[in-house]
């Protein structure tokens, strides 16, 4: 990619984290990248195509990790655990990616959603959904319904990096620090396979 | 309250719910009320001001629902069980709840997120932290981390609600009907509850 063009991508996902909202403006970017605003157009079209770019960069890591683990000779059980890894290790190093994709999905253009629903969310969804399947195929996880485990699953891994403020009363001053993240896979594991109930009486 | 306060909230709530949005602005509220910007400071001093007031109008249900849970003379576990329908119905009921959350504690003033944290998040968060306490003393649930079970299943409940567009993608046009609301109780509480796997092997 262009010097410029990445620059500008930097200076945006910079923006996202300081502001901890995807709600930037084009001359925003432009300003803290040192770049002429008319560049911009130049380089991505208009916004929609400046936030393409930069989830693309930012979920590629994402979606390449999740096809890798697809992919080892491991049980199923075991790629969960460490596609939840995964999950909120992306979230850790992209807090905004969740939010960016629905901003993109809702206030983009036809265009726009169908791209992201195309690139990010259906393969997404359709990794986890194979993983569902195989897991279930081997009688290791329960009949779930894929689509609303996605939304769950992500929802639960993505909400610790939206709020710093709240994090801030729950957790501590000291934020979402590697620690943090580390605990929070561990608690993230535990739940999502084995749930809160000490005996197995939740059906 | 107020008949002309009360019709300013009802334009706030509307107006987050038409855009899946809570950025929203004060003119666009007093032009869906079609009551006078003027009286928005006349009432509420300022915008801070009514995004709390509709905070509270909203989240007072919820907390009186929790509470009311929290005081019947049954387990632990059914009481999470309820906690659980609790909190996804709250968001289906006002789909911008956890947001408008976030959005005072990050946007609003440090006298703004004090009266939210106070008021709300507190509050909230002493309930989930005593269910688990007792369910923990009962010996019916593991040990967790209170503040990140919150976070994970308020994060997970919520995330059905955020965006309609992901949703109609993964779940169907229809939306995030009645039928669906009640699926995602169900889903919630076994996954919650129970977890993924058939066995338990997490730990």
């Amino acid at each position: 990619m262009n010097a410029t063009a990445a620059k500008l991508l930097v200076a945006a996902g910079d923006l996202m984290i300081e502001r901890n909202s995807t709600e930037i403006s084009l001359s925003e970017i432009a300003q803290k990248s040192g770049v002429n605003a008319a560049l911009v157009k130049y380089h991505f079209g208009n916004k929609d195509g400046l936030l393409l770019a930069l989830l693309a960069r930012d979920a590629q890591a994402e979606m390449a990790t999740l096809a890798f683990v697809l992919d080892q000779p491991i049980s199923p059980t075991d790629k969960m655990r460490r596609h939840i890894a995964g999950i909120v290790n992306a979230y850790f190093r992209v807090p905004y990616l969740n939010r960016l994709i629905h901003l993109l999905l809702h206030q983009g253009s036809e265009a726009t959603a169908k791209e992201v629903h195309r690139f990010f969310v259906a393969p997404l969804f359709g990794f986890v959904k194979r993983l569902l399947e195989d897991g279930i195929a081997t009688g290791e996880f329960r009949k779930v319904d894929p689509a609303l485990f996605y939304i769950s699953l992500n929802g639960a891994c993505d909400h610790l990096f939206y709020g710093r403020q709240m994090n801030t009363h729950l957790i501590g001053s000291g934020g979402v620090t590697d620690a943090v993240r580390r605990q929070y896979i561990d608690h993230m594991t535990k739940l999502i396979l084995g749930g809160l109930l000490t005996d197995k009486q939740a059906d």
